[in-house]
């Protein structure tokens, strides 16, 4: 790997910081800045929360007069539109600094370039792109929903050795160890919305919210994810225990007045495409974790709606006659879903394999 | 991880010597051997090949007149009994040496703690043990071989993320990659015996030999591994590629004259368990690997006759027509075959996973 500029050192500083928020600032992005001036750090932040101020402004607070003249590392390019807040890119023309350098370009239609305008407008040097690859791993859903109205979907699965999730019997407790499982907290704090399909409720009565973290962080103070359950036929019963924070919960399936009273989300059946753009367009979900068994995975998998498989395979072999992870038939070596491989981490003594769909036929 | 002694890093050139032998010296095992004297390397060697001098002769001989009061690292205890070669714990005491220290203790009933003896008694230092760890790695067959009769058993498969390793019509090129399959190679060339079923001969009319090497080697310089067929109802046809070179293939079965003729080695039926003992006894074959379809793997699987599974997992999906790697029938979790994970390792995008045997109950 060649040595980076000094840019990209910055740079990274900013993609740190902007990650301190990833499990709170649903829907917002994450998104960090540093100020620079004479190669010192004089000023830094990130956006904490929907709601609080964005990165810049953090970081001009921090900064106070020593921004006049500096340049801003931003991993995103800065809002252009009065939102909940003014916009950036005029904060950081009033502080004075001199140079703006960007990683991702905004994807909302609302500010597309705008910001950069207005930066440029102003006398101000702006580039940007710097390490705009790693920055834009930093925001998968909310980029790809403003670019496409699609939501970014990761598809979490632990399997063993030979494929299976579980005994014929349904037992599956555990096929990984407790360091895989920790792990996909991590999926859960930074989804919007996690989806289920009723028979994992029924069979699990799992919650499916973030009950801890590997990294040190109050739990309250994350964003948990809503929690949907896929329930054509209206089976959820009242006694489930996901129902114990009905608020965050939602349902695609018949109408029930009960589950209304509750304060639950209802959503009409759709197809799972359909219910993807309506999860962006309708509720601001831009990050989705299918944690699904077999039937409901493979369909999502089958229906190409997966950016990601998160794959969790434990050293152990438990049998032809287990459940298999994926339920689809194929006849010939051409029909099969293969994926390109990003990145192979060991967590105790189970692999976790992240994955995206390939487009290499074979 | 700490710091190494200067023991410890003269012993690492010693195991990176004797490595330079791993596909030539069976049935002998794999040992390498440096001289020191005042901090400074005044000989190396290593045993190429069964025959042929061992490492000590080898590393005396480089040094010369500057062997007389050095320090010997060798990878194995050295030998004390009259063989093909002197003994070279006798060599060393002749060439004045002053010290000799030892990785692996000898467990070959003819040589153990003998060749520390003889040293101690012309009044050399011995010191036994440093980085036994990694040099018993060297010698895993020949170790197990000389400590219990039995050879030590690597199980390799290739399966997709669900668990197949071929369509129901037996299609299956590939599933893995290029890189993983080029791994595969070193993994024969460093075994004595590949074992595989009739089934996947008459399927695949493989060869099962060593072709090609990732590390720059000559193919002929290397000893080939045999090849084992199980063949319990005499099915192998005399066309079949692998009987292009029948002096290596051995096959367990009915008696045939015909094979005989061509010079295979036959072997009576016979179990599993007493047909690896007969390998050791009978044909000092101490290495085995296993390229075997789903039933014969799961037979060794199931009789615990596995040291070591080399499992290369595929990023694609197969569906539940395709065969399934393992056959057997578990109902309940506590009846799953768990392993240890040892080594994660990418090939492409393939992944590998070295997995042992685990005793954990869950």
């Amino acid at each position: 790997m060649s040595e980076l500029t000094q840019d990209q050192i910055w740079m990274q500083r900013a993609i740190e910081l902007a990650r301190l928020g990833q499990y709170s600032t649903k829907p917002n992005p994450n998104v960090g800045c540093v100020l620079v001036k004479d190669g010192q750090l004089v000023g830094e932040g990130y956006h904490p929360r929907a709601g609080q101020p964005h990165a810049e402004v953090f970081a001009l607070r921090d900064a106070g007069d020593a921004a006049r003249g500096a340049t801003a590392y931003v991993t995103l390019e800065p809002c252009a539109h009065y939102g909940r807040t003014p916009p950036c890119a005029k904060g950081l023309v009033e502080a004075g600094v001199a140079r703006v350098v960007v990683a991702c370009p905004d994807p909302n239609p609302l500010v597309a370039g705008k910001g950069v305008q207005i930066l440029r407008d102003a006398g101000i040097q702006v580039e940007v792109g710097v390490l705009e690859q790693q920055a834009h791993q930093l925001n998968l859903g909310f980029l790809k929903a403003m670019a496409t109205g699609q939501p970014y979907v990761r598809l979490k699965v632990a399997s063993s050795l030979d494929g299976r999730t579980a005994m014929a019997s349904g037992e599956s407790k555990w096929i990984t160890g407790n360091s895989a499982r920790l792990d996909v907290q991590h999926w859960r704090a930074i989804s919007a919305v996690v989806i289920t399909g009723i028979k994992t409720v029924l069979a699990d009565d799992c919650q499916l919210n973030v009950r801890q973290l590997a990294i040190h962080q109050d739990i309250s103070s994350i964003v948990q994810p809503k929690r949907l359950v896929l329930d054509r036929q209206g089976r959820l019963p009242l006694t489930a225990k996901l129902l114990e924070q009905p608020d965050s919960v939602m349902v695609m399936g018949p109408y029930r007045a009960e589950l209304e009273a509750l304060g639950v989300i209802q959503l009409e059946v759709q197809p799972l495409d359909q219910l993807l753009r309506t999860l962006v367009q309708q509720y601001q979900l831009y990050d989705v974790l299918i944690e699904a068994g077999a039937t409901l995975s493979t369909a999502f998998l089958q229906q190409q709606l997966v950016d990601e498989v998160i794959s969790y395979v434990a050293p152990t072999l438990l049998g032809r006659s287990a459940r298999a992870m994926f339920q689809a038939e194929f006849e010939r070596m051409a029909q099969q879903l293969r994926f390109k491989l990003c990145d192979v981490t060991q967590f105790g003594d189970d692999v976790r394999l992240r994955l995206t769909p390939s487009q290499e036929t074979l």
